[in-house]
């Protein structure tokens, strides 16, 4: 029988340890509010490295300010297995996007640490940099950096609504670590292994505890803006008008209607700005967003192809500028982990099942340079984002248990 | 030959005056953004009583700070004739709508004094207070407060984005005035005449200098909330969702349909406001306006009818609540006003023609009250609520002549 850390992880620990860093950035409501690289984050990663020091890990940084707790395995030479999620939040957001990935890596090594064997190779614990890319637009940017997705400097130069840059936020979180040393990019895990809620329905309603994570769908998203004239709404024909914002909601309806087939297509406009904004002023302009997922890559590259279309075909008289703003293509997690996280949940009798990631996550970078997979668990009504996202203290234990066998089994890979 | 004030009228005096008022809240585009009952809008009206009284005009105020400038008559017991407008302006409005019509009158006063003769009844240059709306809605509040037409609790009740009341609104604007005695409401005026331009493209199209103002096309207002479930964009398939958005986008787009039919309906959404308004979260809640205009009553209530059903019809699965907050029959102005613009006109050898008024004016509310009219000049393009907003000095100067004349004649009227 193989050596399952798994029975050495306390669930009341990992819980106290998920509500207490709930309280960095705790909104009124519950939720959380935690930018990425503000001082709020700041102090949690703090606390990370605090709690990671008094279990003999060492802790490292770079240059965007990933954070690592390395638990050092019997050959350190070799590269380590890298398990954990990211700590900003949205600012609406749950006590467990995120900080349920990294609090069940802390406790997967404390088991490994308590079975009293050591690892092969070292397992670090990860707190991936901007994954929400709420303050700084896009998100993932502390992955991207890691597996040199994107430039540094591209990254650093994002700015936020108030205008401070990414480059200058990540220098003030380095300025507060005390004795963090840190790492160059450029070097590829050994495996990541990210847990995570999933965010959905399907796992609560088939009333399954892990969900063995597939893949990531593709995604496009979008920015268009409708240029029309602003007029008065009360003696300008039909005829005469140029209307951005009727023009916008035919856009919108025809593209709704072309997003319909098949039934699991995620079209969502969630941002939608008028100008001048007045009930008896006809709309200058329009500005709104396109948020396009499915898994399949051809039925999100035939929606983008109508969308294209759309926008023009429906502008009437008005300019219709679209600019796609980002583009993932739909991706397949590694066998190898998806096997062992399968493999892991039956040896613990928990139900499993197979299921695709709706959501990105920071595993969609670290899959290009990587065996990479995820471990869902079920949360109350699929609900994220949100200050309502919940997970039962009982699914939070059984991932970081699925966790702490996987990491273990992924530590003795050879090389 | 009866006395004809409109020699009087002196072209560049008016223009200059157009021009300075225009400077209180300028726009960098050349427009005007002169919200009501504001400091900006409250320094233009201390400069129109500094104009008034350097004539010997008497400024009053009311409990609505509509403000009137008097000239007394020689008959100071018998109602006076109000000549006027508003000197409020949209968001992104121009210099004429309104501000022409209130300097028109102090335009038309002045060269009555000019004249040398004194009118039988005093003549008031009234400036009324909120005809836009777009800071309180609705427009026509101090017109409103003035007829009777709404309680002035509700009109003080209403509130702007920031959570101000008009009625502290009020109180500040009329805390500034020095020396301006308040006078009651529930007094009928001997008339009302109110200079505008058209907002239309008619009297520009076919070389026309005067309008002669029949009525007021039917207007129907109302505010849409629609009300859904906030969700993750990227992990809850539309038969789960309560989207918000497609739903309005859903109404607004059938509400448009069925407005074609006959083409000079005037229907616009110019309000349309997302909650949360973030790209990646389903919209739980979305407001917005229906503006519905048509000189035909029965058009308007054929419509009125179809937008309740439709509402309803194209919800889905969010809730929705449809608020009419303005509903005004087409109307048709005092003949005796009518003859008296057309006649002027004729005598200043300015080509005029009949015509509707698309818009709606604080004429409307007066009309209910006493013999009303109103006289439309040229706008360049038939654009208003906008900028690029632009009459000619020639109309101008024609508007203020004709008013001139048709204020004498009025003030000569018996009991």
């Amino acid at each position: 029988m193989p050596h399952r850390p798994s029975g050495f992880v306390d669930d009341k620990r990992l819980w106290d340890r998920l509500m207490m860093l709930a309280q960095f950035g705790a909104r009124e409501d519950g939720g959380v509010d935690r930018p990425a690289l503000s001082p709020t984050e700041s102090d949690a990663r703090a606390q990370l490295v605090a709690w990671g020091r008094a279990l003999g890990l060492h802790p490292f940084s770079d240059a965007m300010a990933n954070l690592f707790l390395r638990l050092e395995g019997r050959r350190p030479e070799l590269p380590p297995v890298l398990i954990g999620s990211h700590i900003d939040s949205q600012p609406t957001g749950g006590k467990f996007d995120g900080a349920f990935g990294v609090l069940a890596g802390l406790e997967a090594v404390e088991a490994i640490i308590a079975s009293g064997q050591r690892p092969d190779r070292s397992i670090e614990v990860v707190a991936w940099t901007n994954e929400e890319g709420s303050r700084f637009a896009p998100g993932m940017a502390g992955s991207e950096a890691f597996t040199g997705a994107k430039p540094l400097e591209i990254l650093h130069a994002a700015k936020d609504a108030a205008g401070c840059s990414a480059g200058a936020a990540v220098a003030e979180v380095l300025a507060k670590d005390v004795d963090v040393p840190q790492r160059a990019f450029g070097w590829a895990p050994a495996a990541f292994v990210e847990p995570h809620i999933e965010q959905g329905p399907i796992l609560e309603k088939r009333n399954i505890t892990i969900g063995v994570v597939t893949g990531i769908q593709g995604t496009r998203r979008y920015r268009v803006r409708v240029s029309g004239e602003a007029a008065h709404a009360g003696t300008t024909l039909r005829r005469d008008r140029r209307d951005a914002l009727m023009a916008a909601v035919r856009i919108i309806h025809a593209i709704d209607r072309v997003a319909r087939e098949p039934d699991d297509v995620m079209l969502t406009v969630g941002l939608f700005e008028v100008k001048p904004n007045a009930p008896s002023v006809i709309p200058e302009e329009v500005y709104f967003s396109i948020d396009l997922r499915h898994t399949d890559d051809a039925v999100v590259d035939r929606i983008d192809a109508e969308i294209r279309r759309l926008v023009e075909a429906e502008k009437g008289p008005c300019a219709v500028e679209l600019r796609q703003i980002a583009h993932a293509p739909s991706l397949t997690f590694s066998d190898e982990v998806r096997s062992l996280v399968a493999r892991a949940a039956d040896d613990l009798s928990l139900p499993s099942m197979d299921i695709y990631s709706a959501a990105g996550h920071d595993a969609r970078q670290l899959h290009y340079v990587c065996p990479t997979g995820m471990i869902f668990v079920p949360c109350r009504g699929g609900i994220s984002h949100n200050p309502a996202e919940w997970a039962e203290p009982a699914h939070v234990a059984a991932g970081a248990r699925v966790l702490a066998d996987v990491a273990w089994a992924l530590a003795a890979r050879g090389d």
